[in-house]
């Protein structure tokens, strides 16, 4: 591949868009590989185009290593299998619905759960047909509230699905495990330092799930990690439940004075100075919160419910939300707390909360952080203004609905399987892979005979990875100040040929330069530009960040070019360092480049 | 490549499918390339996929060959260039429209005139830059108002469109013929056997614009050619204008009694029986038929319109469209007819028609066949029931609003360019390009400076290739009543290699064949099913249409296989006939087949 910047559709920008805010999409803005259309969905350029290409290559070999087979489904797709299956509903307004000309719905879909298991239930019907593991690379459509990041979180993307069918559940780990392990190659080839977490499988349903985060600042998700090697997304946490504690001793609960303690530090406070206690200080700890929030489901049905946590924590609204996927959570409105007229704002404590504890069916429900264990103490709201009960014994005192993971999870917090205190960082979320099990299979019915004849519902994996997201990601994490660098892997180009000045010698010999590598197969974007200054093209050099820049001017009078690794890395530096250009004599100069090409390759 | 017949996603139907109407589709549908999702969408099995990437990439190389660069623009898009340019409107009810969670517009776009000038825009500035072509393989959407024949006519289908942009007319002209030249290799290539044909602009604007259709009974379009080398789509063709013909010496018009004459047949019956003229009897030809017909805009707007015609002919309102696009046609309703009293059903003449004869503002416009030229004489309604009026000479006792070009277009007809008469044929667009001008770049702004600094209007080409239609097109024209019969440049495999009866050593032969092929890079389906017939696995490699057959059987233990090809044209037969076997020895067997393949792909 032979591209020239003179006929080259690309312009590159030296100011930053307007609405970027992490640097991929900046860079991939500036540098011209893709263009905004509307929020959220945007196009792409020649250079663009070429990295999302290779990028999808790598994904399709690696899924055909499997034995996965590509198909390729609609993105306009009717409403009646997300009805049986109830996502049409569960979507809400996260998808892109409309109506064709004769009012029947459909909807562009965000994943391909349903149609995959309709197709497979028309075409198979034997246990002899499994396993069976299809995929396809497509375009997927969500209508995010907050589109946002360029590529990070788009409207319109690339994804490559994959699903697979089994007969029992050894099958289905089998074909999990051999997803899981060519997502592992897929990201080691495309240079991407992946940490694989456990995690929610939400509205997706399936026993079991994975993503595969790429640690950076910018990502959305936050996951956690333990030294002995615990890793989870942060929705996934579970907190690991203390033993009940004795509490024959401990005194009848007592209400008491608190004017003016609404929130917990005036609480602490006030504690500890009118009812200290003799071992050490009241803490935030000590006291229980209890957070009201109202749980939207997709149909419009609001339900007000507290969440009681340790007055130490946080409610993360993520980690509620996807314990209580698919609803969503919302502040409670004032009309919300006007139903509700026990409910005293600043004092709100387990008395009045609960259907089991109240026995009242139109209490709000109420759940509990699992720490809030059988006979801990605590300070807690008398659903009166200006006044708290101390000593209220859980069991004893009072009971929830159920336990909720809805507290923040902190670093330093114990891991659940006891490897150690937990540390926190944020990555962007390249994977997701999920042990669906019969959900869909059931919902749809698909079923194969077995060996005796019998029929028995398939079990299915289903399992994503983020192809346009990539782009992004990888530009995330492969650049410096003055612009891009990508791995040779997925660069628009090998070799970046830069001619200089205006001597008619220095563009033949780049002619002859560019030619030779192109016979060779290495992919060539040469910067023939009669009248442009060396500076604006060293600067796109850099901008558009491909990995062997070789430089053809004034040294050329000497019998030299010059060739430069773009990125520190490919050089055996630290990151932010600048490779050093080495002279290579003209005549060597194809050969260099060429092995140079190669062995980034192949590394 | 090996699949294997085993493991492949793939079924076989012995049975038509129901919603089938052409051959394509049938097969397609048997043969398992495709499945229907939803009317008019359909998902791509690994077989059809295979097909439909094999011709992107004709497709692309011979787009990459001229020099048009590679893009990929969203299918979502928002409404407002298609605002500016009046495209939102005219589409009607014929794209995909939705509203996103905040309510603003979107369609799914048909085709992309607007976004791709749009981004050049954005992008360039100068006349050095141009020209410019640039393309895109990608999914398009369109709501027809009766999708059928499977993939010939969807709602969700894969094109290329490309787009030229130049900075006069003559590179405009360089511009489009490059991409013809690129269009007439592509479907070369394809082994499609298109005509070119001039086409009209419709909807799309410009000043000239050329259809390939292919050939074939079930095709949707009508099109037409002389011997001596004219060809046009149907409606594009335009009727030589006669000369006027003096009418000095014509009688005055006269109105006769013609009772019970509403239709063209009884009003020449009458007119012979009582009104018999010397020289020869009237025939149709010479009475003038007024047609009602109402043309809707896509805002809503209908207008009542009367088009004249010689009687011996009918209108055809394809043509008809296509000369009011982007206006439809409808039948007047009893409503419209109510609201002009003056018109008399069955006896509609031009003395109550239109503007400029009649001077009312409120009459009928009244638009008429280029055929009735000045001096002309006609018998045609008298606006009375059950008369009729003699000798009305156009020009002297009647005019119309204008002329219209829809008038039925019948074999034998003279071809505009005087080359001869015309025969009809039917056909499939397989592409359709145009030389648009400067309509989107005005609407949208794109303007360049030149050499002199002064800004110049962008001119532009369009030019669309139906991908996925070709898919059909090339079943639809390669296939006999056993199944598919593919061109080896488009094959899901080149070879189809079939191990019949259940000894060891034909599998034990066939896999080492089939590694053989394999590695001399010839793609292989290797039909290894140990448990099925012979009879079906016969059955199965004629429908699915691999143009080589390699069966390996009871003759392996005589040291031969049996080499076949699937298509008759293939092996120099004409088409219908069977191609024989032929006995290769089982040693010379990989040689043999790969110099086959080799040969037809250079073919």
């Amino acid at each position: 591949m032979l591209l020239r910047m003179s006929t080259l559709f690309v312009r590159t920008l030296r100011e930053d868009p307007a609405d970027a805010e992490v640097p991929s999409h900046r860079l991939l803005v500036r540098a011209g590989y893709i263009r905004r259309a509307a929020p959220g969905i945007y196009t792409w350029l020649p250079l663009g185009l070429r990295v999302l290409r290779k990028i999808e290559r790598v994904v399709r070999e690696e899924m055909d290593a499997i034995g996965a087979q590509e198909v390729h489904f609609p993105a306009l797709l009717p409403r009646e299998p997300y009805e049986a299956t109830g996502r049409w509903t569960e979507y809400g307004p996260n998808v892109f619905r409309l109506q064709d000309r004769k009012e029947a719905d459909y909807m562009l879909a965000p994943t391909h759960e349903e149609l995959f298991t309709l197709l497979v239930k028309d075409l198979y019907s034997s246990y002899k047909d499994l396993p069976l593991a299809l995929y396809q690379i497509q375009t997927k459509y969500r209508d995010e509230a907050r589109p946002r990041a360029g590529l990070l979180r788009g409207r319109e993307f690339v994804m490559k699905d994959a699903y697979s069918f089994d007969v029992d559940d050894a099958g289905l780990e089998a074909s999990y495990q051999r997803q899981r392990e060519a997502y592992l190659r897929i990201f080691a080839r495309l240079g991407m330092d992946v940490v694989a977490v456990a995690a929610m499988s939400g509205a997706m349903g399936g026993s079991r799930s994975e993503e595969f985060l790429m640690p950076t600042s910018i990502g959305e998700d936050t996951f956690v990690r333990s030294a002995g090697g615990y890793a989870a997304n942060v929705e996934a946490v579970t907190t690991p439940v203390p033993e009940p504690v004795p509490y024959d001793d401990a005194p009848a609960a007592h209400v008491e004075e608190t004017p003016d303690t609404p929130t917990i530090a005036t609480l602490v406070d006030h504690a500890n100075a009118h009812f200290p206690r003799a071992d050490r200080p009241w803490t935030a700890g000590d006291t229980l919160k209890n957070v009201v929030v109202v749980l939207e489901q997709a149909d419009g049905e609001r339900e007000v419910v507290a969440i009681g946590v340790p007055g130490d924590r946080e409610v993360d609204v993520k980690r509620l939300e996807a314990a209580v996927s698919p609803a969503t959570v919302a502040a409670a409105t004032d009309a919300d707390f006007a139903r509700h007229p026990e409910l005293v704002k600043g004092y709100i404590g387990p008395g009045v909360l609960g259907r089991a504890h109240t026995g009242r069916e139109a209490a709000v429900r109420y759940l509990l952080d699992p720490r809030v264990v059988e006979g801990t103490r605590w300070i807690t709201g008398a659903n009166e203004e200006g006044r708290h009960v101390f000593d209220l014994v859980a069991g004893r005192d009072f009971t929830a609905d159920g336990v909720v993971e809805a507290a923040e999870v902190r670093a330093g917090d114990p891991a659940p399987d006891g490897s150690g205190p937990l540390e926190l960082a944020r990555g962007i979320e390249m994977g997701h892979i999920f042990a669906l099990g019969r959900k869909y299979a059931e919902a749809l019915g698909l079923s194969v005979l077995n060996e005796n004849g019998k029929a028995v519902t398939v079990t299915m994996g289903s399992y994503g990875i983020g192809v346009s997201r990539a782009v992004a990601a990888l530009a995330e994490t492969n650049h410096d100040d003055a612009g891009l660098a990508w791995p040779v892997q997925v660069a628009p180009a090998h070799v970046h040929l830069v001619a200089t000045g205006k001597d008619p010698a220095v563009f033949a010999a780049c002619e002859e330069l560019a030619a030779d590598l192109h016979g060779r197969g290495v992919e060539v974007l040469y910067d023939d530009r009669p009248k442009v200054s060396p500076g604006v093209k060293f600067a796109d050099a850099e901008l558009l960040g491909i990995p062997v820049v070789v430089v053809v001017g004034r040294g050329l009078a000497e019998g030299v070019v010059e060739v430069r690794l773009r990125r520190a890395g490919d050089a055996g530096l630290e990151a932010g360092a600048r490779p050093e250009a080495e002279q290579v004599p003209v005549g060597q100069a194809a050969d260099h480049v060429a092995d140079l090409v190669t062995a980034l390759l192949e590394r």
